[in-house]
């Protein structure tokens, strides 16, 4: 019994880690998206109205900012829904999961790209690659420790499994699909996230 | 039995989470401000003296700094005292602690606006509204919690729970207030806080 | 019996949320000292001995972040002894945390002042007022802590409250002596530390 | 009894920190890589063929972004492998995890040194020693810790800790000979990690 307490502290803690490493780097990451909004330069003796203008030259950046803080605080909701679910982790699912957070830790460098190239089919082809990879990762995720009985909680159905399944493969799809729009139009995939 | 057990364990670790996601974000927020402290460039041969007048003309921005490292002190402990009757979580409530990280992420940014331009009443006022946000975002997150039983610790009773959403709401009205101030004079803004 | 569950989780829930943070300071100030070492930049074609010659030029750069980190490891390593006996916190005790941390978040902005200006008097100084004042916080933090028997571990007898007392004064003292040393010469102040 | 759980949970507490300490650097650490990456500056009116071109000049240190994460994932999951068994810490662990975290911190430094200079062997064997200096310093964690009966769980028996040892030496090794191998080509280096 003891030694089973023993055991199951050390895989709770394996888990522990893995949740401390991703809430780590999405901390960052979405702190790091603040960098890319710069500060006008103003001539002394500058007005509001000035400063305004200038801002206002910058109102698409601090969308993007705003836009790209909600992508990842979806994807950081899509991680906690997962895991929520796991209760102990092994080597592959840790792999998995840094996956995952490889992509995140990404986000900011796509993000400026999209900023500065939101009007050319490659740089929202690139940002929706960016954002599939993340969320297939999720899923695979999913599907890797709903495998493995010892993984995730028990008394979960079969039905819930699968709809988990099913709902974080969604995200990743209209990204994917969205890739496809981007050759009619870069416009329209940005409307369809 | 177990099955609640297991099901406090997950309903525990959702908060967890979103704790540990707050306080990543604001460490990082906090030390994020120390970017905006520049080491002056001096000639070679330089004497102490020089230095101290180099110096001397950025104590401005290490002020600044400091009263924003205060600033989302006063932010941390006002998130500790809410989080600290709450007992779970859920999606709802997770959102509207992000919502509340987004201004917090953006303290930096505002900062070194404020740095910048604290003399144009719109450096003052972007500021505050930052403030003012950030504030209402507690706020939110506490009407949000309190109007749920499940969310909050037990055997808190309507008066506590009223006194700490007016508490709550202090910090934003004032900010609010200074908005109005700053059309007068944006320094009347800065001392109201 | 329950309540005092429901309390007890309370409180350790906020002293894990301030040590949190503090660890989240200290990753990340020790990861930000990184940006001040910089890659040298070459001309195409130039050879491991043109590198090391411009790595060489950069040495001090790196013992300077060698000797930081483990400055900010002993600091980690303070506080960390200081709060193996804190049970609880309360906002003073927070607050006095947060005061500790403003130091140890301006450690980076001072280790670059110091590499830059380590041949003057100022730039000594400074590096030591900060690190005298992170010091003292950590006293501070300690004798407030162990003034309230509420916030302390049961069963510290005087003798051991003392003890740790004077031993979080030693690094400040020998920081304030090492500014009178420089007065004689900076490198004085250096060899001390 | 009651005194024996005090002290379990002060114990407990000191290997939290240790390891929220460590995960705080790793994440840090992996999106400070990011920043590595730029967006390329293109002309007003430019084409997603002249972004791909000014993109695909950056690929390698976009494999290189990648290979570092990776790289550093295998630290992560190498220090998580060894910590695993770990049930306790004292001042000398933390120190020599200090240590570790000291080369994980430098990382971000080294794989920039390497993008720029890849073809150089001073590039090849800087980073070749940073990996290896982080790899003896968890052997050196696992050495130490399982050479103190109470800082590791209980029944493990000595073939296990003599295999872990071992295991965690094979990278420093690989490493270490590669800087042997760098005097021939440094390619060879690189292609035998």
């Amino acid at each position: 019994m003891a030694e089973e307490d023993e055991s199951n502290k050390r895989h709770r803690h394996g888990l522990d880690r893995t949740l401390a490493l991703s809430d780590g780097v999405f901390a960052f990451a979405v702190t790091l998206l603040v960098l890319d909004l710069f500060v006008p330069t103003l001539s002394p003796g500058a007005s509001s109205t000035d400063l305004w203008q200038a801002l206002s030259k910058e109102y698409i950046s601090f969308l993007n900012y705003i836009f790209s803080f909600l992508i990842a605080g979806v994807w950081w909701n899509g991680h906690h829904r997962g895991f929520e679910r796991v209760r102990n982790s092994n080597s592959t699912l840790r792999w998995l999961n840094l996956l995952f957070l490889l992509w995140i830790a990404l986000l900011p460098f796509f993000t400026k790209l999209l900023d500065q190239y939101s009007t050319l089919q490659l740089g929202v082809v690139l940002y929706a690659v960016d954002q599939a990879a993340a969320g297939l990762s999720l899923t695979l995720i999913w599907l890797y420790a709903s495998s493995k009985h010892r993984l995730i909680v028990k008394n979960l159905d079969k039905r819930t499994i699968g709809f988990a399944a099913v709902r974080s493969a969604i995200a990743p799809i209209v990204f994917l699909v969205s890739i496809g729009l981007s050759f009619i139009d870069p416009n329209f995939a940005i409307y369809s996230w």
